[in-house]
Protein backbone atom coordinates (compact mmCIF):
# COMPACT_ATOMS: atom_id res chain seq x y z
CA UNK A 1 0.00 0.00 0.00
CA UNK A 2 0.89 3.85 -0.47
CA UNK A 3 1.57 6.28 2.73
CA UNK A 4 -1.93 7.37 2.09
CA UNK A 5 -3.75 3.87 2.30
CA UNK A 6 -0.84 3.30 5.37
CA UNK A 7 -2.27 6.68 7.09
CA UNK A 8 -6.03 5.57 6.19
CA UNK A 9 -5.34 2.15 7.84
CA UNK A 10 -3.28 3.22 11.00
CA UNK A 11 -5.29 6.01 11.91
CA UNK A 12 -2.27 8.09 11.76
CA UNK A 13 -1.49 10.99 9.14
CA UNK A 14 0.71 10.94 6.95
CA UNK A 15 2.60 14.01 8.25
CA UNK A 16 2.97 11.71 11.49
CA UNK A 17 4.19 8.47 9.59
CA UNK A 18 6.81 10.65 7.61
CA UNK A 19 7.94 12.16 10.87
CA UNK A 20 8.53 8.36 12.32
CA UNK A 21 10.21 7.34 9.13
CA UNK A 22 12.78 10.42 9.41
CA UNK A 23 12.93 9.39 13.26
CA UNK A 24 13.97 5.77 12.56
CA UNK A 25 10.86 4.53 14.45
CA UNK A 26 9.12 3.30 11.21
CA UNK A 27 11.55 1.08 8.63
CA UNK A 28 11.26 2.60 5.09
CA UNK A 29 9.01 1.18 3.09
CA UNK A 30 9.91 -0.70 -0.43
CA UNK A 31 10.69 1.67 -3.14
CA UNK A 32 8.81 1.27 -6.35
CA UNK A 33 10.34 5.14 -7.71
CA UNK A 34 12.25 7.85 -6.75
CA UNK A 35 9.37 9.33 -5.16
CA UNK A 36 7.21 6.21 -4.09
CA UNK A 37 7.40 3.46 -1.66
CA UNK A 38 4.73 0.38 -0.38
CA UNK A 39 4.33 -0.46 2.69
CA UNK A 40 2.47 -3.26 4.51
CA UNK A 41 1.29 -5.18 6.85
CA UNK A 42 4.03 -5.01 9.38
CA UNK A 43 4.17 -1.19 9.22
CA UNK A 44 0.90 -1.40 10.23
CA UNK A 45 1.57 -3.44 13.63
CA UNK A 46 4.34 -1.28 13.91
CA UNK A 47 2.37 2.15 13.88
CA UNK A 48 0.71 0.46 16.52
CA UNK A 49 3.44 -0.34 18.74
CA UNK A 50 4.94 3.36 18.11
CA UNK A 51 1.74 5.00 19.25
CA UNK A 52 1.15 2.63 22.19
CA UNK A 53 4.91 3.60 23.47
CA UNK A 54 4.72 7.45 22.81
CA UNK A 55 1.12 7.75 23.91
CA UNK A 56 0.07 5.44 26.75
CA UNK A 57 3.61 4.64 27.46
CA UNK A 58 4.54 7.73 27.55
CA UNK A 59 7.95 7.34 26.25
CA UNK A 60 10.00 9.99 24.59
CA UNK A 61 11.32 9.18 20.97
CA UNK A 62 15.02 8.33 21.87
CA UNK A 63 13.62 5.52 24.62
CA UNK A 64 11.00 4.06 21.86
CA UNK A 65 13.88 3.83 19.81
CA UNK A 66 15.86 2.18 21.98
CA UNK A 67 13.02 -0.30 22.52
CA UNK A 68 12.28 -0.88 18.96
CA UNK A 69 16.09 -1.15 18.25
CA UNK A 70 15.88 -4.13 20.76
CA UNK A 71 12.76 -5.68 19.78
CA UNK A 72 14.21 -5.78 15.69
CA UNK A 73 18.04 -6.86 16.87
CA UNK A 74 17.53 -11.22 16.67
CA UNK A 75 20.64 -11.33 18.82
CA UNK A 76 19.33 -10.50 21.84
CA UNK A 77 18.90 -12.72 24.56
CA UNK A 78 14.84 -12.68 25.88
CA UNK A 79 16.42 -11.28 29.34
CA UNK A 80 17.89 -8.83 27.73
CA UNK A 81 15.48 -7.87 25.63
CA UNK A 82 12.83 -7.91 28.40
CA UNK A 83 14.87 -5.89 30.54
CA UNK A 84 15.78 -2.94 28.27
CA UNK A 85 12.32 -3.03 28.00
CA UNK A 86 11.31 -2.57 31.58
CA UNK A 87 13.95 0.10 31.39
CA UNK A 88 12.77 2.25 28.75
CA UNK A 89 9.84 3.16 31.09
CA UNK A 90 11.57 4.28 33.87
CA UNK A 91 13.94 7.00 34.51
CA UNK A 92 17.53 6.60 35.64
CA UNK A 93 18.56 6.43 39.14
CA UNK A 94 20.83 8.81 40.44
CA UNK A 95 24.69 6.69 40.29
CA UNK A 96 25.44 8.01 44.36
CA UNK A 97 21.82 7.03 45.43
CA UNK A 98 21.70 4.65 48.68
CA UNK A 99 19.40 2.01 47.28
CA UNK A 100 20.04 -0.07 51.09
CA UNK A 101 16.10 0.55 52.19
CA UNK A 102 15.23 -0.73 48.80
CA UNK A 103 17.75 -4.03 49.23
CA UNK A 104 16.85 -4.81 52.46
CA UNK A 105 13.50 -5.36 51.00
CA UNK A 106 14.14 -7.31 48.03
CA UNK A 107 16.66 -9.41 50.22
CA UNK A 108 13.49 -9.68 52.77
CA UNK A 109 11.28 -10.98 50.35
CA UNK A 110 14.83 -13.30 48.19
CA UNK A 111 13.78 -11.24 45.21
CA UNK A 112 16.93 -11.66 42.63
CA UNK A 113 17.22 -8.07 41.10
CA UNK A 114 20.33 -7.53 39.17
CA UNK A 115 22.96 -5.20 41.22
CA UNK A 116 23.77 -3.46 38.29
CA UNK A 117 20.12 -2.75 37.86
CA UNK A 118 19.46 0.38 39.88
CA UNK A 119 16.52 1.93 37.97
CA UNK A 120 13.93 -0.54 39.56
CA UNK A 121 14.59 -0.23 43.38
CA UNK A 122 14.99 3.64 43.22
CA UNK A 123 11.59 3.38 41.65
CA UNK A 124 10.72 1.87 44.83
CA UNK A 125 12.68 3.94 47.08
CA UNK A 126 11.20 6.94 45.50
CA UNK A 127 7.41 5.73 46.70
CA UNK A 128 8.33 5.22 49.53
CA UNK A 129 9.78 8.19 50.38
CA UNK A 130 7.15 10.19 48.59
CA UNK A 131 5.16 8.39 51.62
CA UNK A 132 7.19 9.46 54.33
CA UNK A 133 7.54 12.39 53.15
CA UNK A 134 3.23 12.86 53.02
CA UNK A 135 3.54 11.99 56.59
CA UNK A 136 2.11 9.03 56.14
CA UNK A 137 2.42 5.86 57.91
CA UNK A 138 1.87 2.15 56.05
CA UNK A 139 0.50 0.18 58.44
CA UNK A 140 2.89 -3.15 59.57
CA UNK A 141 3.07 -5.42 56.69
CA UNK A 142 1.47 -3.27 54.20
CA UNK A 143 4.27 -3.67 51.90
CA UNK A 144 4.92 -7.37 52.19
CA UNK A 145 1.47 -7.69 51.48
CA UNK A 146 1.43 -5.64 48.40
CA UNK A 147 4.95 -7.07 47.74
CA UNK A 148 2.67 -10.75 47.46
CA UNK A 149 0.06 -9.70 45.73
CA UNK A 150 1.97 -8.62 43.06
CA UNK A 151 4.50 -11.13 42.78
CA UNK A 152 0.85 -13.24 42.26
CA UNK A 153 0.40 -10.68 39.20
CA UNK A 154 3.60 -10.96 37.37
CA UNK A 155 3.57 -14.92 38.08
CA UNK A 156 0.32 -15.05 36.38
CA UNK A 157 1.68 -11.88 33.15
CA UNK A 158 4.94 -13.88 32.94
CA UNK A 159 2.82 -17.25 32.60
CA UNK A 160 1.27 -15.66 29.49
CA UNK A 161 4.46 -14.04 27.64
CA UNK A 162 4.38 -14.75 24.26
CA UNK A 163 7.20 -17.46 23.15
CA UNK A 164 6.41 -17.67 19.44
CA UNK A 165 9.42 -14.72 18.81
CA UNK A 166 11.53 -11.77 20.89
CA UNK A 167 9.46 -9.10 19.50
CA UNK A 168 5.93 -10.57 20.53
CA UNK A 169 7.83 -10.90 23.86
CA UNK A 170 9.12 -7.77 24.10
CA UNK A 171 6.12 -6.07 22.69
CA UNK A 172 3.56 -8.03 25.75
CA UNK A 173 5.91 -6.79 28.29
CA UNK A 174 6.13 -3.09 27.42
CA UNK A 175 2.70 -2.87 26.34
CA UNK A 176 1.67 -4.92 28.82
CA UNK A 177 3.55 -3.18 31.98
CA UNK A 178 2.34 0.48 30.63
CA UNK A 179 -1.05 0.20 29.35
CA UNK A 180 -1.84 -2.38 32.14
CA UNK A 181 -1.36 -0.24 34.94
CA UNK A 182 -4.51 1.88 34.56
CA UNK A 183 -6.27 -1.03 34.37
CA UNK A 184 -5.07 -2.46 37.72
CA UNK A 185 -4.80 0.71 39.61
CA UNK A 186 -8.85 1.32 38.52
CA UNK A 187 -9.40 -2.60 39.64
CA UNK A 188 -7.59 -1.62 42.48
CA UNK A 189 -10.12 1.75 43.34
CA UNK A 190 -12.81 -0.33 42.35
CA UNK A 191 -12.05 -3.15 45.04
CA UNK A 192 -11.51 -0.90 47.59
CA UNK A 193 -15.27 0.29 46.76
CA UNK A 194 -16.67 -2.68 46.83
CA UNK A 195 -14.91 -3.76 50.30
CA UNK A 196 -15.48 -0.81 51.56
CA UNK A 197 -19.72 -0.88 51.02
CA UNK A 198 -19.56 -4.38 52.12
CA UNK A 199 -18.17 -3.41 55.44
CA UNK A 200 -19.83 0.03 55.68
CA UNK A 201 -23.17 -0.49 54.01
CA UNK A 202 -25.90 1.20 56.19
CA UNK A 203 -27.98 -0.77 58.26
CA UNK A 204 -30.31 -2.65 56.46
CA UNK A 205 -28.15 -1.99 53.47
CA UNK A 206 -26.97 -5.73 53.59
CA UNK A 207 -23.82 -5.13 54.65
CA UNK A 208 -22.30 -7.97 56.94
CA UNK A 209 -19.43 -5.73 57.94
CA UNK A 210 -19.89 -3.79 61.06
CA UNK A 211 -21.00 -0.26 60.55
CA UNK A 212 -17.66 1.83 61.86
CA UNK A 213 -19.86 4.78 63.41
CA UNK B 1 3.27 29.32 67.00
CA UNK B 2 3.68 32.28 65.15
CA UNK B 3 3.49 31.58 61.13
CA UNK B 4 7.15 32.08 60.39
CA UNK B 5 7.64 29.26 63.03
CA UNK B 6 4.77 27.09 61.20
CA UNK B 7 6.48 27.30 57.89
CA UNK B 8 10.20 26.14 59.53
CA UNK B 9 8.40 23.72 61.30
CA UNK B 10 6.76 22.15 58.14
CA UNK B 11 8.73 23.09 55.61
CA UNK B 12 5.86 24.91 53.68
CA UNK B 13 7.08 28.63 52.65
CA UNK B 14 5.03 31.23 54.38
CA UNK B 15 3.61 32.53 51.46
CA UNK B 16 2.42 28.90 50.66
CA UNK B 17 0.79 28.87 54.31
CA UNK B 18 -1.04 32.08 53.63
CA UNK B 19 -2.52 30.80 50.24
CA UNK B 20 -3.86 28.33 51.59
CA UNK B 21 -5.45 30.07 54.45
CA UNK B 22 -7.03 32.30 51.75
CA UNK B 23 -7.87 29.45 49.61
CA UNK B 24 -9.53 27.57 52.77
CA UNK B 25 -7.20 24.65 52.80
CA UNK B 26 -6.18 25.43 56.00
CA UNK B 27 -7.86 26.76 59.02
CA UNK B 28 -7.22 30.14 60.41
CA UNK B 29 -4.92 30.39 63.40
CA UNK B 30 -6.37 31.51 67.33
CA UNK B 31 -6.03 35.60 66.81
CA UNK B 32 -3.92 37.06 69.40
CA UNK B 33 -3.83 40.56 68.06
CA UNK B 34 -4.83 42.39 64.98
CA UNK B 35 -2.25 41.14 63.00
CA UNK B 36 -1.06 38.02 64.21
CA UNK B 37 -2.13 34.73 64.63
CA UNK B 38 -1.08 31.29 66.66
CA UNK B 39 -1.02 28.01 64.99
CA UNK B 40 -0.60 24.74 66.55
CA UNK B 41 0.38 20.87 65.97
CA UNK B 42 -3.19 20.57 63.82
CA UNK B 43 -1.76 22.86 61.50
CA UNK B 44 1.40 20.72 60.80
CA UNK B 45 -0.63 17.93 60.03
CA UNK B 46 -3.45 19.61 58.28
CA UNK B 47 -0.12 21.42 56.00
CA UNK B 48 1.35 18.05 55.79
CA UNK B 49 -2.10 16.55 54.47
CA UNK B 50 -2.70 19.71 51.81
CA UNK B 51 0.52 18.90 50.39
CA UNK B 52 0.07 15.29 49.90
CA UNK B 53 -3.15 16.10 48.30
CA UNK B 54 -1.77 18.77 46.37
CA UNK B 55 1.60 17.09 45.53
CA UNK B 56 1.51 13.51 44.95
CA UNK B 57 -2.39 13.18 45.06
CA UNK B 58 -2.54 15.67 41.86
CA UNK B 59 -6.07 17.34 43.30
CA UNK B 60 -6.90 20.55 42.05
CA UNK B 61 -7.07 23.08 45.17
CA UNK B 62 -11.19 22.79 44.52
CA UNK B 63 -10.94 18.76 44.79
CA UNK B 64 -8.65 18.81 47.67
CA UNK B 65 -11.35 21.32 49.39
CA UNK B 66 -13.93 19.20 49.03
CA UNK B 67 -11.86 16.27 50.60
CA UNK B 68 -11.06 18.35 53.50
CA UNK B 69 -14.25 19.61 54.43
CA UNK B 70 -15.43 16.21 54.32
CA UNK B 71 -12.96 15.28 56.92
CA UNK B 72 -13.59 18.76 59.04
CA UNK B 73 -17.77 17.66 58.72
CA UNK B 74 -17.94 15.17 61.59
CA UNK B 75 -21.72 13.95 60.73
CA UNK B 76 -20.87 12.76 57.45
CA UNK B 77 -21.37 8.74 57.62
CA UNK B 78 -18.19 7.12 57.16
CA UNK B 79 -18.95 5.18 53.68
CA UNK B 80 -19.58 8.55 52.37
CA UNK B 81 -17.08 9.78 53.37
CA UNK B 82 -14.17 7.36 51.76
CA UNK B 83 -16.97 7.72 48.56
CA UNK B 84 -16.14 11.11 48.32
CA UNK B 85 -12.56 10.73 48.79
CA UNK B 86 -12.29 8.27 46.55
CA UNK B 87 -14.78 10.23 44.19
CA UNK B 88 -12.23 13.18 44.37
CA UNK B 89 -9.49 11.10 42.73
CA UNK B 90 -10.62 10.21 39.74
CA UNK B 91 -12.36 12.60 37.01
CA UNK B 92 -16.20 12.19 36.47
CA UNK B 93 -17.65 9.67 34.05
CA UNK B 94 -19.30 11.78 30.81
CA UNK B 95 -22.77 11.31 31.93
CA UNK B 96 -23.77 9.39 28.15
CA UNK B 97 -21.18 7.06 28.32
CA UNK B 98 -22.30 3.36 27.88
CA UNK B 99 -20.80 1.64 31.22
CA UNK B 100 -22.01 -1.92 29.84
CA UNK B 101 -18.62 -3.63 29.46
CA UNK B 102 -17.60 -2.54 32.65
CA UNK B 103 -20.75 -3.57 34.68
CA UNK B 104 -20.76 -6.88 33.12
CA UNK B 105 -17.23 -7.39 34.64
CA UNK B 106 -18.34 -6.21 38.15
CA UNK B 107 -21.33 -8.45 38.03
CA UNK B 108 -19.47 -11.68 36.67
CA UNK B 109 -16.96 -10.40 39.91
CA UNK B 110 -19.89 -10.09 42.28
CA UNK B 111 -18.63 -6.90 43.18
CA UNK B 112 -21.03 -4.52 44.49
CA UNK B 113 -20.75 -0.80 43.13
CA UNK B 114 -23.41 1.96 43.28
CA UNK B 115 -25.13 2.53 40.35
CA UNK B 116 -24.81 6.24 40.51
CA UNK B 117 -21.30 6.15 41.20
CA UNK B 118 -20.13 6.08 37.34
CA UNK B 119 -16.46 7.18 38.12
CA UNK B 120 -14.64 4.15 38.86
CA UNK B 121 -16.26 2.00 36.07
CA UNK B 122 -15.73 5.09 33.65
CA UNK B 123 -11.71 4.77 34.76
CA UNK B 124 -11.83 1.00 34.35
CA UNK B 125 -13.59 1.62 30.68
CA UNK B 126 -10.78 4.06 29.75
CA UNK B 127 -8.03 1.49 30.58
CA UNK B 128 -9.70 -0.92 28.70
CA UNK B 129 -10.24 1.01 26.12
CA UNK B 130 -6.49 2.23 25.68
CA UNK B 131 -5.05 -1.70 25.57
CA UNK B 132 -8.14 -2.15 22.85
CA UNK B 133 -6.49 1.10 21.17
CA UNK B 134 -2.78 0.14 21.11
CA UNK B 135 -4.01 -3.29 19.61
CA UNK B 136 -2.55 -4.76 22.70
CA UNK B 137 -4.33 -8.44 23.22
CA UNK B 138 -4.92 -8.96 26.59
CA UNK B 139 -4.09 -12.90 27.45
CA UNK B 140 -7.73 -14.87 28.25
CA UNK B 141 -8.27 -14.13 31.98
CA UNK B 142 -5.89 -11.38 32.31
CA UNK B 143 -8.56 -9.60 33.90
CA UNK B 144 -10.18 -11.71 36.41
CA UNK B 145 -6.36 -12.29 37.23
CA UNK B 146 -6.37 -8.52 38.60
CA UNK B 147 -9.39 -8.65 39.88
CA UNK B 148 -8.44 -11.13 42.06
CA UNK B 149 -5.22 -9.43 43.01
CA UNK B 150 -6.96 -6.06 43.55
CA UNK B 151 -9.45 -7.54 45.85
CA UNK B 152 -6.85 -9.37 47.91
CA UNK B 153 -5.01 -6.10 47.90
CA UNK B 154 -8.07 -3.85 49.31
CA UNK B 155 -9.45 -6.28 51.26
CA UNK B 156 -5.50 -6.11 53.00
CA UNK B 157 -6.23 -2.01 52.91
CA UNK B 158 -9.46 -2.43 54.47
CA UNK B 159 -8.38 -4.63 57.35
CA UNK B 160 -6.16 -1.72 58.68
CA UNK B 161 -8.45 1.15 58.23
CA UNK B 162 -8.16 3.21 61.39
CA UNK B 163 -11.39 3.04 62.83
CA UNK B 164 -10.68 5.97 65.66
CA UNK B 165 -11.99 9.12 63.66
CA UNK B 166 -13.45 10.06 60.50
CA UNK B 167 -10.64 12.32 59.55
CA UNK B 168 -8.23 9.77 60.16
CA UNK B 169 -9.94 6.97 57.76
CA UNK B 170 -9.88 9.26 55.52
CA UNK B 171 -6.70 10.69 55.24
CA UNK B 172 -6.21 6.84 55.33
CA UNK B 173 -8.09 5.90 52.28
CA UNK B 174 -6.65 9.64 50.22
CA UNK B 175 -3.20 9.09 51.09
CA UNK B 176 -3.45 4.88 50.84
CA UNK B 177 -5.25 5.28 47.89
CA UNK B 178 -2.97 7.87 45.85
CA UNK B 179 0.55 7.44 47.68
CA UNK B 180 0.77 3.59 47.81
CA UNK B 181 -0.20 3.51 43.95
CA UNK B 182 3.68 4.28 42.75
CA UNK B 183 4.41 1.62 45.22
CA UNK B 184 2.20 -0.93 44.17
CA UNK B 185 3.70 -0.36 40.62
CA UNK B 186 6.94 0.12 41.56
CA UNK B 187 6.79 -3.23 42.91
CA UNK B 188 5.02 -4.91 40.38
CA UNK B 189 7.77 -3.83 37.87
CA UNK B 190 10.04 -5.23 40.30
CA UNK B 191 8.43 -8.75 40.70
CA UNK B 192 8.34 -8.98 36.47
CA UNK B 193 11.78 -8.53 36.38
CA UNK B 194 12.65 -11.20 39.40
CA UNK B 195 9.78 -13.61 37.82
CA UNK B 196 11.48 -12.97 34.38
CA UNK B 197 15.19 -13.13 36.04
CA UNK B 198 14.05 -16.81 37.17
CA UNK B 199 12.76 -18.03 33.95
CA UNK B 200 15.16 -16.36 31.41
CA UNK B 201 18.51 -16.66 33.61
CA UNK B 202 21.33 -17.55 31.46
CA UNK B 203 22.42 -21.23 30.95
CA UNK B 204 24.47 -21.63 34.71
CA UNK B 205 22.99 -18.87 35.90
CA UNK B 206 20.70 -20.86 38.65
CA UNK B 207 17.65 -20.15 36.63
CA UNK B 208 15.27 -23.08 36.90
CA UNK B 209 12.79 -21.88 34.26
CA UNK B 210 13.62 -23.13 30.72
CA UNK B 211 15.92 -20.85 28.43
CA UNK B 212 13.18 -19.35 25.52
CA UNK B 213 15.98 -19.04 23.09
Amino acid sequence: MRISELSRVSGVPTATIKYYLREKLLPDGRLTSATQAQYDQAHVDRLRLIRALLGPGGLSVARARRVLEAVDDAGTPTMELLGIAHCALVGPAAPDRDLGRADGLLRRWGWSIDEQDRDGRAALLDALEAIDAAGFDLPDGAVDGYARAMLEVATMELDHLPDDSPEAAVRYVVLGTVLNEPLILALRRLAEKHVTSRRFAPEGGGGAGPAAR
